[in-house]
């Protein structure tokens, strides 16, 4: 009964079984294995983006900041809901990396289109003084699970268009909001008016590894450079190159998405029949839910591994409720979700 | 007849047991995983220092930048030889990182004490004018081959000291060069006087992992938090563990580097019996050797793979004598290094 | 009548009568003027800190963010007001020179004790993961006019010591906020728990010239080589000293608030009358009102210059009610107070 | 007699005047005052350029700092002398603002076209491992008091144009070489292929103002939000215009510095005659020789000021020769050559 993070979980065993596959004789260092060939083809062709320029990274910070770098000023700011990763979770590595600052577009953990183009207009009147407006960066699923829709990321990317400011999208759960979405990559992304995304896979059954997509080529370069300057250039690359080439093949991005979203929502159902507080919409593989604290106790006691958000299980009320956030690895099995939903 | 990198070179099979291993149920993410005790014990085990801070990351430039901007101030200047691999090839990721510059100590690949005095020396007399003086970063072995005696790292630390200067080791090959000068893990680095190491394994056999040990534990959080800031927190962290805990398992790297070092051995003695000149002193498991284009030609028409250094193959002078690089990785059989001999 | 700026007024002409008074012979460079030794002296009795460390630079924006860069680490987070300069008017400087982010304190310009808790505690959670707490950054003169009392200094200060965290004061109109609390240097700064003043001239009737005071010596070294380092170490730095110099000689600094707010006092007693409505508390010399457009083409016509806050002066709604700042500078004469009045 | 350096010499008084006379009345601030206009339109006459973007900043570590962030990216180098300012006394301000390291070319204080071609050479072999070429930076008059002839600024600037570098020049003397070589603006400038002038004018008689000239203007929205995230926006502008707009008129900096090389002229011809030995041609108001310590004892003792150049005044050996420098600031005059000259 581990909801911890979809980061505890292990890796697929196809992804080992590629590793093993991926380490015969000699290999081109620094991104020029074969393998990455084909983890490029195979994301134009998944992307429906013949010109896409596609890198690897090891973690999902590396993936944003470095985006984020590339596609900003150092006198710029960033636009991003206050409860993104890149603002609560990278310890600065988007402000060290890209030199800009983040807006936190007022409103819950989505942002929506009015709200963020009343950000883009207050960064307007200050000239030289303030900083300049910078790319928005949507976080897809949201750190509190919830997923936009098609026509909310498209309205932000329109508001994004309409002050020509280029957007990213911090997809470290892109395939599980696909899944939720039912919709195809090129949807979420550019044909909604996103320009680069960090797609993930270390969060889906991977070791450690995301890949950056840049729709617009004329950055390729420069991003390469700063990966480099970064220290995120692996030499041996063709070990991120075989889990990415291995995750796009017969469907295991999918799948292992498919079958997390599907515990959430068993897990949501039997909540739900519990009669559990949501705190968000658990739209994708992601629960934020209050209990009692006695109720907390008990699962504790029972072994279960979650995260208590911003609360502490120990406390004399019993009955206070206590928020808490559970996370279906793609690696969780319905009976675990059954035997948890047991203590309930 | 592979000889381009010890790059290149396959995955240790015991690595990726290792990672196989490794992959049952949940861990604790980003470091907090049970392997990375395992390993934090060995390191302090081998390097006879209990008190030692210990941290995993995935590349060695990211060692390297992280190890000297924590020792650093942005305001200073890192004490460095002009082949350094902090100074060529990485792509400015240690000013990135520390803010620092390099100064270039004159002299071949090796420093010698006296050469890195006299530079120490020189930023001696500008006050707030001129970059103050900083750390001094040893490459061992270095980018050309050659390892530095245990008498030559003891002067290097001495004029650090002379000037209250922290010293770090550039050791992306550090196994290969303890096996050269047969002595213990402590001779090499504290006991001389080095104050922080990165402690590579990429080169020797894993998949990518390095370790960056402080001696003295008074930078170990803030080295956590220029880790996460720089991106290079790994959410599963268990995966780099599982890979530095095999390593230093059943002597997995020493007889990784031992190999490596006999067949450069039997390389050198080869080439030495075929006349080839040799550019540097091939201490461990590089060569940089010179031989006319004719040879050349010959060695790249069977099949051999290995770098021209500053040379181009094509050429009308036969006769011309170009430099190459020839770097034995620890996957490499004497029997391919035999095969390559027989074509001179 | 020109209310735009504390910046947009002459130099006071005991400054320019000092600056030729040092105009004679030679004098030791980068700040090791005779003059500078007279303004150390004099700050550090003004101030009753004989052990501060002083500094000069040439702008305010420089004085905050190499104090915040002294004060800070980059992987920290400065508290502060959403409507400090740091945050909006410095175009990303502070966030440059510290490497650090800005957390923005939920509730008007002035930060209350409580709400500033809240903020720090937010910060607490997330281990490596976030930004670490930082300094706590407090503007006197607020942004928007207003004076936050001793009471309330110290209630923030307070704050800042509960968690360790140092405070620094931008002090841009700091004799204006002097004079409107009839307190000592010392009780405004220090005694109330602040550690590091960026203590302006320019606005106040300087060409062009801030101290930094640090009342702990032990960062001084740093931000001597901080300010080098950021290009504002003056080679002719005597012309600095002599303007701080005569700031602090018969009470120049003190005569010229006092005078810049009397008019304040001034012009507030007759907008009062006039029925002006005040948008934050006229404390010192700055003046946030609202008036009907139909008011503003009236005193615009007339000559008057001051700056319309987010508003925009042609419209067709004669009595939609405008916001504005007025600002009384240094050299502004109660006649053109009263010219300005009876606009209205 | 005092030859220690032209920053420790006075303003010269027309500047004093000009001051006094823009200190009328009210004015915009940050750049926007009638006298920016004026220097715009001089300096644009002046280098017959007209569509150059002009701006001002108070010292000649920022113009050299900001240009060089302007024309490089954070992973380039910058070709330069080892006797550069830019490298030896500004405390890593241009790694700081640019994000570039500096890449010393080989050889004097002069870059020759060869050693520069040499080293751009020497960055092309390494891909995306390696720092980048970036621009070349030239200082005109040198470190050392030599001045580049046309031919040799073209020739620079003809191998950087080769590799598509762009190229800037460090004039904080640019008068002194520009007397010197009795040539125009434009010709020490665009027309030998220089991009980006620092133009110096503190040392040459200003309080502190330096003139960045970008003779293509497509940087010029950048040049701004660096000076402005660098906090050199200075807010009382009209100072620093006032300062330069004298400068240029009535030919005062051409004055200034065919004084000071005049009376340095004068110098060079007294010191051969006693037969110095001269260190660096003496091309305009430095002069660098070596005289025997018991001459600098006695120069010392009858109240001479200059720097012993890496030398110490005490010691027993009364016949060493003992390098310095010695500097003709615009305020010297000819009767304290002469007093100097009568001590040999």
């Amino acid at each position: 009964m581990h909801f911890a993070s979809d980061n505890s979980g292990p890796v697929h065993p196809e992804v080992l079984a590629a590793l093993a596959e991926a380490n015969q004789g000699y290999a081109m260092a620094y991104g020029a294995d074969a393998l990455m060939n084909q983890v490029r083809d195979r994301i134009r062709a998944i992307f429906e983006a013949p010109g896409a320029a596609v890198y690897l990274v090891a973690t999902g910070t590396a993936a944003n900041a470095l985006a984020l770098a590339t596609l900003s000023n150092p006198w710029e700011t960033v636009f991003c809901s206050a409860m993104s990763h890149i603002h609560e979770d990278e310890c600065n590595a988007p402000e060290f990396y890209s030199g800009a600052k983040l807006t936190l577009v007022p409103g819950g953990d989505k942002m929506s289109a009015d709200a963020l183009r009343r950000s883009i207009q207050g960064e307007e009147t200050r000239g030289v003084h303030g900083p300049q407006r910078g790319p928005v960066s949507i976080t897809q699923v949201t750190e509190r699970g919830t997923v936009y829709s098609l026509a909310e990321l498209q309205a932000l990317c329109d508001v994004a268009k309409e002050f020509g400011l280029p957007v990213h999208l911090d997809g470290a759960r892109f395939t599980n909001a696909l899944v939720a979405l039912d919709c195809t990559p090129a949807e979420m992304t550019w044909k909604a008016g996103v320009d680069v995304v960090s797609f993930g896979g270390t969060k889906n059954g991977l070791m450690g590894v995301e890949a950056v997509i840049f729709f617009d080529e004329s950055k390729a370069w420069e991003f390469e450079l700063r990966r480099k300057r970064g220290a995120h250039l692996f030499s041996k690359h063709r070990y991120l190159s075989a889990q990415m080439a291995v995750y796009l093949t017969d469907d295991l991005w999918l799948r292992s998405a498919r079958r997390a979203n599907a515990n959430c929502a068993r897990l949501v159902q039997g909540l739900r029949a519990a009669g559990a507080e949501f705190l968000h919409a658990p739209d994708a593989n992601i629960v934020f839910a209050s209990f009692p604290r006695s109720l907390h106790k008990r699962l504790h006691d029972a072994g279960a591994v979650y995260h208590l958000w911003g609360a502490e299980l120990e406390g004399d009320d019993a009955d206070e409720m206590l928020p808490c956030r559970l996370v279906c690895d793609w690696s969780i099995e319905a009976e675990q979700i059954d035997q948890f939903l047991a203590l309930f």
